[in-house]
């Protein structure tokens, strides 16, 4: 027991190292020069945005937290259906939620203009400032969210009291999944709010400022530009990085969970199941860690080069990982560790194949995205209709690999036996895992793509020399590659992760009726069995669980729908908010005088404040639904109806996410390959067929399609923080 | 039992009935004339397109069901996997479908020049020829349909031989319920060919004509427009008779299997359970014709006043219908007869929702499309993100109604006892049939429709008088109201009966499991039962078709990305034709010397022939997926799977078909009410903003969104017919 509890250590030194090389990484960076006055101001106009909407987006974020906070004090302390550190783990999940994304981007904005100012020295000084910026971003995100695992664990390990065997690892391992809820909850304000607010600013600057006005985009004379940059920061950064926060911590929480469940009878080997999910994210870390420096490149690098160097870091920490996955489960001595760590295996295999799949949909370097541009020559309607199409059928990879990926992670953990749903389930935890284990490195090229972008726009602004904006245009180019796949990544990330919380939402169910003092499950053929000790199957049976049952049925179609009333909701908010950021444009071009001639300044902040009060204003509603639906479902339609909400809104959800992803990018891409000179190029019938798509994609990229994210696993989190009033209390 | 049985002779009747009717009613129309040369000419021409389209893709259809059956043959004669009568009833079901969707659109074709004639007497003599010919479609579809069922039924039961206690009726309806498979087959190449062919010219007729021409719609200068004519023939009066047909068959098949299973232990009251489904369609003809002879108008009445003479029709024939539900069903002396009449009741409910809550967001008298409208303000691509938004939004009603109707029909039926599957199962179906009991006269006036669309088109082309073509407008205004819900309708019933095909699919898997010598079921803990004897809920445990079962969750994905897949191969199928068309119409108005003025004809037939080639080649792709994917579904992942894919199907599959039919109905709609004067009137940028809409509306309300209802059910019919393969043999 002694010697494989010091392995927390060992997580817990991983978590802090991760903070300590982000904490390097942001010095060596802040020690750089920012460049020019021009470039300082514009610099300081974004991070001030950027950092005026953060605050406005936490005043939301804290009312809700004290609410939501209070509420689950009243359940713990007063109606005793919940444990009473859930109210204190909650805060914690959403403040270092927040924490990570603030840092993010706090570092983001400073990254953005020394970025710029590197590339005027060499390509390679550039990537690497904007690279290791990224990093920050990365290594915060896994060190804060292990740190708080591996602490909270420590603490309860210290103060649950020994109850019989096998059952305070139970208790922790519950006890701790509920602290999800915190970072979900934080990381839905984020991605919501952040996306509404990017995408009403892009689409509001670029069909006054591109489509009416036809001056470029990033121009300074087109009052939405700066909006636009904040967007990138605030959307991109702090939305991406707490939606893979709550991923990588979720992922980490559930496997504990269903490990402590599916070892139930062997006190040590479930130690052992418990501990390897912390150690995987470990090592992870340090290899991410190591990936970060291998990112380097040459001067004139092509487009190709620049990803080659960066697919190099990801691949050689991913191989590494899998190879140490092996040797850690192999120290811990856990039972069938060979195949187990071939899980781990699969659940990086899924996270490649779906980045690929995602390059190869929405990449101009091939047929689908080219057959996008192609059909712009028949105008909007035709590049509508033919993204449209690409987007569906593009859910066809992502889907086979995630399918192929459960049932493969489950055959290994279980032993090849399907019937063993314990193991299996472990298993599919486990690959959650191995695939998020990469996140430092992979959350690094994500972030590090607002920051290329950020810098293009400051070069753009400041007029700077032509090798200065082609350099940085080849950083951004590498940035719309690495969001792409990223975006692949976060979802496919998702949809496991929300899989292994399904799977243990039965778990916290068994503690929750154990808390109301059910001791017993009786069956209706009189049968009866101890909650302690009945498994899985006997909670499926018990709840008759089965796809036959109406209340399931009606749970699958209330979680479909749920997918898309989200996602319209979301779609309708950067539609109004792009809405008044037009008027608002059109109204100073309008009036004031000299703005088009670049004699008189553009009044960025009313600007920024549109899109802030239109991101804080339109949050609300899909928020409160998001954390609604599962409440109400729980309580109408109790366990079997969760449980079908739950699956048919990660089924409908993670493949309306994909489509929406995977549309909006080959949308982007299409316009970009058009404005690099091909069907007519820039200002061409065919570039203004493709704007239309552009324009329509991005909420579909950016805020739409993102938020789904969240919406799947922030479900499954407050369906598991409301385990207790579930199995107390359900209407039919 | 005799007496019970002669009831059967009184649904055959009503079918006959049916049948009688729509001759007359045929009779009646063509004695009408068809007025001037001109618009005889213009009719004969879209007659030989519809006609020759049809053979086309009957060539196709009748290729498949040569192979089908030959395999069919092979399973049943062969393997013994199925009933010897399997593969001729496959062959009557498609055969049927096929001769009501030919016979449908043969009338169709006749009405319009004569609805335009009768036009040029008076409103009334105009609608009365569109209904009543659309009547003869109603008529013809529920007529064969039940004829179909009632004679099978009299066949099998003298063939059948007296098995030990109520097993007799379980052979007979599981045998029956395989028949739908051929009215699915049928319907799919039916909704898929027509949506593509009539989009394909829809599309391609106004990107050229319409955008780069500048000329009106069903202008005679345009060489596609005879292929849009012949389009609203193929797709809305073929494809959606087919549709509905195969609704009809599959949930009175599905309904009487479900009550051959629920009373499997009293013989007496379970042939009550087969006939009652059969009785309500047949009592729904009755007054389906009555409802057909009530609708009438006056001179000179509006939009306003017509909908209200056609909702007269439809209304008072559904309160008959609920009424006479109650009646039947005490008559029969069913168990339980008030409140399983009551589940017919929420049937027909949950159908007049559904309508209502499609009237509401696709129409222009109501805000969710004005909304659309008045983003034409800011362009195309804010027309898109607002029609997109609205229709994910609109998704919310339908489903919160067919949720309550599930949980409403199941309660009722099963004694408010949610544990008792069959007889819950049972209610669904019969809810089914009572939603789908009014078919006679909703599908009369949704085949009215494109009548009056078509007779329009034709006193456009002849240039009649002023206010001929003032009447004919009227008319097809009111079509376009009764296709918007006439497709909701669809959809609603097609969720309804692919629940109850979902749940009768066990029942098939119990006859297979019987058939292949498996006469008892082993479960895991060594507990069995006999299969003759076991109960749905018994086949679940068995199965272990519960949510955590991988191969369900594996399933369930699967079904959600085969909708979405399933519409991306459709949406391209018409991208791809309507590219074909844009470039013949391209060509001819290039080529042919005096097209513009007038002075010379353009070649309609090589438009026709084009929209005949794509659709027949576009279809193959999307068919094949549809039936490939239950098949294997289930030889790879077994009932498990194949439950979890009909289910995640059908849950994504219904909502995405909400979200496509509705955004496309207010995309068209927001344009008509442009079009009416409204933000600056045809011509306007705001109306060009509002074509784009309504071109990437087509195939979203025309092609992609109804063909998933075909999806939804066909896939449920081939895991049915496949039930014995499943049951023999899966991989996993």
């Amino acid at each position: 027991m002694n010697n494989s509890e010091s392995w927390i250590f060992v997580a817990l030194a991983a978590a802090i190292l991760a903070l300590v090389f982000a904490y390097i990484f942001f010095r060596q960076m802040m020690k750089k020069s920012e460049g020019t006055d021009a470039m300082k101001k514009i610099a300081e106009h974004v991070r001030k945005g950027a950092m005026s909407y953060i605050w406005q987006q936490y005043k939301v974020v804290v009312i809700v937290f004290v609410v939501l906070s209070l509420f689950f004090v009243y359940l713990a302390y007063g109606l005793e259906f919940q444990n009473k550190w859930v109210p204190f783990a909650f805060l914690t999940g959403g403040f270092f939620s927040g924490l990570a994304g603030f840092i993010g981007m706090k570092t983001a904005t400073y990254a953005s203009a020394r970025t710029t100012n590197a590339a005027r020295t060499s390509l390679d000084a550039g990537l690497k400032v904007a690279f290791r910026s990224g990093g920050v971003m990365g290594l915060v995100v896994v060190g804060l969210a292990l740190l708080d695992v591996t602490v909270w664990y420590l603490v309860l390990n210290h103060f649950v009291e020994d109850a019989d065997s096998g059952h305070k690892l139970m208790i922790i391992t519950t006890t701790m999944l509920t602290f999800g809820m915190g970072a979900s909850t934080q990381a839905l304000f984020a991605r919501v709010g952040g996306g509404i607010y990017t995408k009403a600013a892009d689409v509001g600057a670029d069909l006054v400022g591109k489509v009416e006005a036809g001056i470029p985009e990033d121009d300074p004379r087109n009052p939405a530009t700066i909006a636009d940059n904040v967007g990138d920061n605030v959307g991109d950064v702090a939305g991406m990085g707490a939606d893979l926060y709550e991923s990588y911590a979720g992922s980490i929480l559930a496997t504990m969970a269903l490990g402590a469940s599916a070892f139930l009878a062997n006190e040590s080997m479930q130690l052992r199941a418990v501990i390897a999910p912390m150690l995987i994210a470990a090592v992870g870390i340090v290899l991410s860690i190591l990936g970060i420096y291998m990112v380097r490149t040459r001067e004139g690098a092509g487009m190709g080069e620049l990803l080659k160097s960066l697919g190099f870091g990801i691949n050689v920490s991913s191989v590494l990982i899998a190879l140490a996955a092996f040797g850690i489960l192999y120290m811990l001595k856990l039972e069938n560790w060979f195949w187990i760590s071939m899980s781990v295996v699969v659940g990086l295999i899924v996270g490649v194949v779906i980045g690929k799949s995602t390059e190869y949909y929405t990449s101009h370097s091939f047929k689908p995205t080219r057959k996008v541009a192609e059909s712009t020559g028949t105008g909007p309607a035709t590049v509508i209709i033919s993204g449209i199409g690409l987007g569906m059928l593009s859910t066809a990879i992502p889907v086979i690999a995630v399918v192929t990926g459960i049932i493969l992670a489950f055959l290994f953990a279980s032993g090849f036996d399907l019937g063993n749903l314990s193991m299996g389930l472990y298993g599919i935890g486990i690959a959650a895992v191995g695939m998020l284990s990469t996140l430092g490195i992979t959350l690094a090229s994500d972030a590090y793509g607002p920051i290329a972008d950020n810098a293009g726009g400051n070069a753009e602004m400041c007029h700077l020399e032509p090798e200065v904006r082609q350099r940085t245009d080849a950083l951004d180019a590498l940035g719309n590659t690495t969001a792409a796949t990223g975006k692949g990544f976060a979802i496919g990330s998702a949809a496991l992760t929300a899989l292994a919380l399904l799977a243990s939402y039965i778990e916290e169910i068994k503690i929750g009726l154990i808390r109301i003092g059910e001791t017993v499950l009786e069956f209706a053929d009189g049968d009866t069995i101890e909650v302690a000790k009945a498994n899985i199957v006997d909670f499926m049976n018990y709840y008759n669980v089965s796809l036959m049952n109406p209340k399931v049925l009606a749970g699958m179609f209330l979680g479909s729908m749920m997918a898309f009333v989200f996602c319209g909701l979301t779609m309708n908010a950067v539609g109004r908010a792009a809405q008044q950021m037009v008027n608002e444009v059109r109204r100073q071009f309008r009036e004031i005088v000299g703005i088009m001639e670049g004699k008189a300044e553009p009044d960025y902040e009313r600007c920024v404040a549109i899109s802030t009060k239109g991101a804080q204003r339109e949050m609300i509603l899909p928020a409160s639904l998001a954390i609604a639906a599962p409440v109400l479902t729980g309580l109408i339609f109790g366990v079997p109806g969760v449980l079908g909400l739950l699956t048919g809104g990660l089924a409908a959800g993670f493949v309306l996410a994909i489509f929406m992803a995977n549309a909006g990018g080959a949308w982007d891409n299409a316009k970009k390959y058009i404005e690099e000179g091909n069907y007519g190029g820039k200002g061409s019938d065919n570039h203004h067929a493709a704007v239309v798509g552009d324009t329509v994609g991005d909420p579909f990229k950016d805020t739409s399609g993102p938020s789904l994210n969240i919406l799947i696993k922030l479900m499954s989190m407050v369906s598991i923080v409301m385990a207790g009033v579930t199995a107390a209390f359900s209407l039919l």
